[in-house]
């Protein structure tokens, strides 16, 4: 008799973007013609950058010769990949790139990171946050049972509103064991300062919790404010308790391209049932190499080509065209005379719904008055009703003409501020 | 206090190609010079088909332009891909395109498919089989205890022996839930006939048990033999119990571009703490959509050119060449009077250790005195050993050269028949 996983069925029913991708099915088809705008799903829309794109065309011709053909690679990514990452990104944070593991991308990283931990550990995730983190540790047994509100009693929620700035706040209830941070915010746009992560560094290594750090946005934090740490490595002690992920897809436009890594310091440590402290790094490497086999080759070398002087340069131009449309959607609401946060070190704009409407109904009404899709907060959590997350990953005359078209609704006064 | 999965602390600690690699660095390190030939990882070395090399181009291109760029795609493959694979390999099969999960290879999928299982099913595997099914379900914590003889209590091996032509029988023990099965097998090579698959299926219909099929081996099996099906889908009642595993990897030289696939019938059912059944299908997906982000397009590309007309031949001309590798390293061992079995619809040999001397002694003598890399059969469980395997991946001059080398030992008396 094969017994099913039944964590997977306390598992909320659909996922949000699935919802989100069926309702606008619907309004399509009742009305064909429609000239629908997306600033729902956080999915790029430039090219890949041409240093790439070179880089993996030599990779494909690399792949038609036997003597340039290359077949297992090392499942951790090729050293040419991890010795380019760790000098670009970790340069004097003591990271070396043997504590860099590539993969297909963070989604699989920050999934998978739970399973080399305990089923007795108390997780502590922000709300509203990127439901991966709270889904994975649901079918994993470790997130306890569904209450009435749908916050499970295993987890501890850090509330993540707008009297505290989208910051979450160190618990003050049962101690927690792993905290997943994720800094800029998907979705709330907030950048978490250096004070606020040196807080939680503290907090972890008095409790010998992990801190489990999703910086997939890093690239969207301005460069010229040092108040914003780019990697949790830059605080100290980070090394003794966190572990980083990070993505080619927001930076690069890898999205359907696939590559991401994980920095696991060997310095972090777990503790055994027999109390004895064991790496960290050893169990991560142990997982990688078991159920992973690696990145394809074509995509290491695309990765890799991002750190040229070229790939740089393109990088920042694609950065710097998804931070105009930030900043359009940003001054457009404010014209409209609505309040929004984020934009500023991230993709994500967080807009809070006039007159305090629950988040759903202001999804349906700007794609029925305004044929603009956003994305409901109460999907990333409780404490996220209340909002609606737009993106600044489409193209800019659309994105110009979306925000047009909220503003025209604002002033129809179809939607008061 | 973050605490770690003890079940880590339960596996091998070394991985079987770590170690063999770790021993041919320190012979290597003793002899620079010495021209060591491998025939011991199960990779491929014939370059890419030229089909799939022009389409990842195109797909290269595609992301090059705005117009064309893709972004995410479904999680689950995209349907020009699922479609391209329903029509190839499971006409006529009851397969839709919607039971066939594109992902990034059978290691992932064999590894991560028992999370949507409980944890208290009882696993049987054969033995010796491809490592990753057991340790996969050590770090669950579904395996049980490691017992004096390496074992592991709550799994059921099916022991894989000369005597029973190296396949696995049904088990008269304790009811078993979950049944690993790999044909053509990983690593003796051999094939399971129709009637031995039909017992199975007989025996997991019955019991409500599933079996798990890997099948990444499928590409060898001599399409003019019926008697070796190539999906066991053309078993009837399959589509109730059964999952089939299959890979790009060793059809189409895919091991450094990741691609396979897993079908999962909507038919096949686990039942829950309730008793109620649920369909496998509809946690499958869950998993794939929630912990993985599909495979780049450009790989997706490329594999669905292997269904062309020309790739279809290219893929046929690869088999050919590692299929005549295999005759080849046959006839030498026969000619040196030493007993082997696999090598007709496996790219794998299984060579029977002259005077039955312990499979890593074998090892070390090869690698000594021929400077032939095998993979030693102990590797693969407690009833691989007195086996090596030898794979037929190589070069076809280097092959027959590592076979004239080992005549040569045999003729020098150092290793009897």
């Amino acid at each position: 008799m094969a017994w099913i996983n039944d964590n997977y069925r306390k598992l909320p029913g659909n996922y949000l973007f699935a919802e989100i991708a069926h309702r606008v099915a619907a309004y399509r088809e009742r009305h064909p013609s429609a000239d629908i705008i997306s600033l729902g799903i956080g999915d790029v829309t430039r090219p890949l950058p041409m240093a790439a794109i070179r880089a993996m065309h030599e990779a494909v011709d690399e792949m038609s010769r036997a003597e340039t053909f290359r077949g297992y690679g090392p499942e951790q990514g090729y050293p040419f990949l991890r010795k380019a990452i760790a000098e670009a990104s970790y340069e004097g944070l003591g990271i070396e790139p043997d504590e860099i593991f590539v993969s297909d991308g963070s989604k699989s990283d920050c999934g998978n990171i739970q399973e080399i931990f305990g089923i007795r550990n108390r997780v502590a995730i922000a709300d509203p946050v990127y439901p991966v983190y709270l889904d994975t540790n649901i079918m994993a047994g470790r997130a306890g049972r569904p209450q009435a509100d749908g916050r499970f009693d295993c987890v501890t929620y850090l509330p993540c509103t707008e009297e505290n700035g989208f910051t979450p706040q160190i618990p003050t209830g049962p101690y927690v064991d792993l905290i997943y941070l994720c800094s800029p915010n998907n979705p709330t746009g907030a950048a978490m300062t250096r004070e606020d992560l040196a807080e939680w560094i503290d907090f972890a290594r008095e409790r010998q919790a992990v801190i489990l750090f999703d910086a997939a946005y890093e690239a969207y934090i301005k460069k010229d404010d040092p108040s914003i740490p780019h990697s949790i490595y830059e605080i100290e002690g980070a090394r003794e308790v966190a572990i980083e992920f990070r993505s080619f897809s927001k930076t690069a436009g890898f999205t359907g391209t696939r590559c991401g890594y994980t920095v696991l310091p060997k310095t972090v440590m777990g503790r055994a049932k027999d109390g004895s402290l064991i790496p960290l790094h050893s169990l991560w490497n142990r997982r990688h190499t078991t159920k992973f086999n690696g990145v394809p080759y074509i995509v290491q070398r695309g990765a890799a080509a991002i750190y040229t002087e070229e790939g740089r340069q393109q990088v920042d131009a694609a950065i710097g065209y998804y931070r105009e449309n930030a900043r359009v959607i940003l001054a457009g609401l404010k014209d409209a005379g609505w309040t929004a946060y984020g934009g500023i070190h991230s993709p994500y704009i967080w807009l809070k719904t006039p007159g305090g409407i629950p988040s759903w109904e202001l999804f349906g009404t700007l794609l029925e008055e305004a044929q603009v899709v956003g994305t409901p907060g109460a999907g990333f959590g409780p404490c996220g009703e209340g909002y609606l997350r737009l993106t600044a990953f489409g193209d800019q005359t659309r994105t110009a003409e979306a925000i047009e078209r909220i503003k025209d609704l604002a002033g129809r006064g179809i939607l008061g501020a």
